[in-house]
């Protein structure tokens, strides 16, 4: 790999592009100029879209006029970097050590789009690249793309694609390629419990006023049942039962509890009765707290009764289920069960449905081989945890699947302090990249 | 008054006394200096005592032999101010508006203790004080005191005295003079659920891994039955019911359910059952959640699985109740409750016993008769529910009852922002000092 190759994409990681805080837009703003400065270093034309929030980078490669067309999808947008004290450097000054570069949005997203940049890029410069590629990278996805919905229907003709591939997933392990045909969908809200109109002392109200953080502790305490199940009315209704040759297959993954533990580091894991580890992850949906807050948190003891106690929260959901309905759910069971001494109030956030694709249609033989060619050895077959909500829009907008190629490892700590990427992954990355290509050209030239 | 009187508890306000951060370290020292620099401009002697923490003020009037001694305790430190957005103005920048002082220690305990400073310089300045009056002032009341016990013990000879006087205590309404009898103890913990060892993606982690916050939530809320009773095992074991006297002559109060919902802005109160809003404050012994930290708090929403859930937790204490043994009950319950995917992590905080004077004895009747003349009406009595710890290290170091006489208004907001105290209330007690300190003149001369 020339030298060059990796400097890139640690100017690239360079840039602090946290989407979901507005002190950053400045640097959304110049990591998307960034972009359309490479691409056109590379004789790819490039352009800056605006939308309501932050700027969409497209670059298209030179027409061939019959050729297929590939569209591949990332984003230059970061998650937040807190809590910062947890980071061994910092998250925006990557480091390179024993062939791993830690820093945030190392692995997700921008060592592995950049990895395809570079593929693309290569084969343009020998001349080997006998199709179309679009490159959509937007700044929205960690916020989930509000803006690109309709930015695809807007541009639906000149984004016409026969399939669209996306490296934002994980592989099961160390040098095992993985296909990825299902994720969850997501869907986020924050609820707000109103007590009193300002903090109390604990000692002149306690008792006779009722606890916000209380009150909202027994209603979160209610979202799960003894079996961990969410116990929210209709929540599963919608849900499919795991297939059996589902289970019988992650069942042979290389992860285990004591993976996950490990990985985690957490004491041990608990979670929904009756499936392992990895099915619930990969098939069952959740209901997760991202955030608490109320009353005083700093050093010491502030006996106070908080005026306000709030908690963020998402679900993470699968196939078939309707996250405006579940929202709808889960708002009416905050306002159920809360203690009339509070005024509640549910602000949605951002949401999108499970994706899920039949591995064997489509071009998914052209990326299963380009994955085993790549790496050697047979791919794994996996639905993954995460929401990438971006991919049933393709198919809505584009009317086209989408095949995801994940590069990233368990223990890449996206989303987490001293997120990483192993250099490995973003060479095998590029030629992922150029073997998928052929294959795809291959395949339509011979279909042709 | 003198438009001095006043400047002097606004210069004093102004130094941000806050104990229980390390930061107003220096702004303590220096508010002890300017108490001690106050003292000898009026005559009076003054000491300032280093401790393991906060230094103590110590000042006394010119002995006069065979008269008897009154002790007039205070606090020159105040509780941190954040919310600082909820401010109208800034906190140690005391306003003065209508009559009404707003600012941070204005009620709680500066505008009180001053009072009884003011009265006392002003008998010793007309040559009207005939008995002997150390003032004690530390700066760790709102921390629990921890270093006034050791500092009591050690000078137990030298503060030797007839009775205590404290004003930190409130009155039941505007000018309602008030006689507490009781207050509740306090006991502090901090409780902290480890999870993973970093935030994780709560895509690629949910349902697999234990969230914290879900974790403590479901705690928190066993920690109170359906009745809004405290659920911890052994909890109410030594809690006496409320007396028959006692909640009648609460009943007469000029405070309703309504009173608390207008001063605490809440919808609607709510807490234990079978007991009135009063009750429950002055009789009924409570949990408080203080505050709850978890995850991402920031603008918008992440989407982790929290490493780690706080609760700051205080429990308010009825006689007889042992605060060590609550807080090893407390401890208990959450080990045994917490999910075994988390770490727990107890921390104790400050604590003191409730008290419990009888409203017959003693100088009670002096303290009584100096209420009534000072604002022309019988006083009530009543329990309350914050806590003085120091009031039961007075009983056993120093063998002495304490009188409590507070001039806190329930709408002071001490604790809260935007704190006041009214100048009337600064004036009343000034009087209330100088008919108490003659009172107990008289009857120690009639009773000798």
């Amino acid at each position: 790999m020339a030298k060059s190759t990796l400097e890139d994409l640690l100017d690239f990681i360079r840039h602090p592009s946290i989407s979901t805080d507005p002190s950053y837009n400045e640097a959304m703003r110049q990591c998307a100029e960034w972009l359309k400065t490479w691409f056109e270093g590379k004789k790819i034309t490039a352009e800056i879209h605006q939308t309501a929030g932050h700027p969409v980078v497209l670059a298209e490669t030179p027409k061939i006029a019959g050729a297929p067309t590939v569209l591949i999808y990332g984003h230059y947008d970061v998650q937040p970097v807190d809590p910062l004290e947890l980071w061994d450097s910092h998250p925006f000054d990557p480091t390179v050590k024993d062939g791993i570069i830690t820093a945030r949005g190392a692995t997700d997203n921008k060592g592995q789009i950049m990895a395809h940049m570079q593929g693309v890029a290569e084969l343009l410069e020998r001349g080997e690249l006998a199709l179309n590629v679009i490159f959509l990278i937007e700044g929205e996805e960690e916020i989930g793309s509000p803006n690109l919905t309709p930015f695809l229907e807007a541009q639906r003709d000149r984004l016409a694609c026969d399939v669209v591939v996306v490296s934002d997933t994980g592989m099961v392990g160390p040098g095992v390629p993985t296909m990825t045909y299902g994720l969850r969908g997501v869907a986020a809200l924050e609820v707000v419990f109103h007590g009193p109109s300002m903090d109390l002392h604990s000692g002149m109200y306690g008792g006779a006023v009722m606890n916000p953080a209380t009150a909202l502790a027994r209603v979160l305490a209610k979202m799960h049942d003894d079996q961990l199940r969410v116990a929210i009315p209709g929540f599963y209704d919608e849900v499919k039962p795991l297939e059996a040759w589902e289970r019988e297959a992650w069942a042979k993954l290389p992860v285990s509890e004591e993976t996950y533990v490990k990985l985690s580091g957490a004491p041990a894991l608990d979670g929904e009765a009756g499936y392992s580890a990895v099915e619930r992850i990969a098939g069952r949906p959740t209901a997760e707290i991202n955030g608490l807050t109320s009353g005083y948190q700093g050093v010491g003891t502030k006996t106070v009764l908080p005026s306000q106690a709030r908690a963020k929260i998402t679900f993470r959901l699968t196939p078939h289920q309707d996250p405006e309905k579940i929202l709808l759910a889960a708002e009416q069971f905050f306002r159920d069960h809360a203690s009339p001494a509070v005024t509640v109030v549910v602000e949605r956030g951002h949401y999108a449905a499970a994706y899920y694709v039949d591995p064997h249609a489509g071009f998914a033989k052209e990326a299963q081989s380009a994955l085993k060619s790549t790496w050697g050895r047979e791919p794994a077959l996996v639905r993954e945890g995460g929401s990438i909500p971006i991919v049933q829009v393709f198919k809505d907008a584009l009317g086209v699947e989408t095949l995801l190629l994940g590069l990233a490892l368990p223990d890449c700590r996206a989303h987490s302090p001293n997120e990483t990427f192993p250099i490995e992954n973003y060479e095998k990355g590029i030629l992922l990249n150029q073997n998928l290509l052929q294959n795809i050209t291959n395949a339509t030239v011979s279909a042709g």
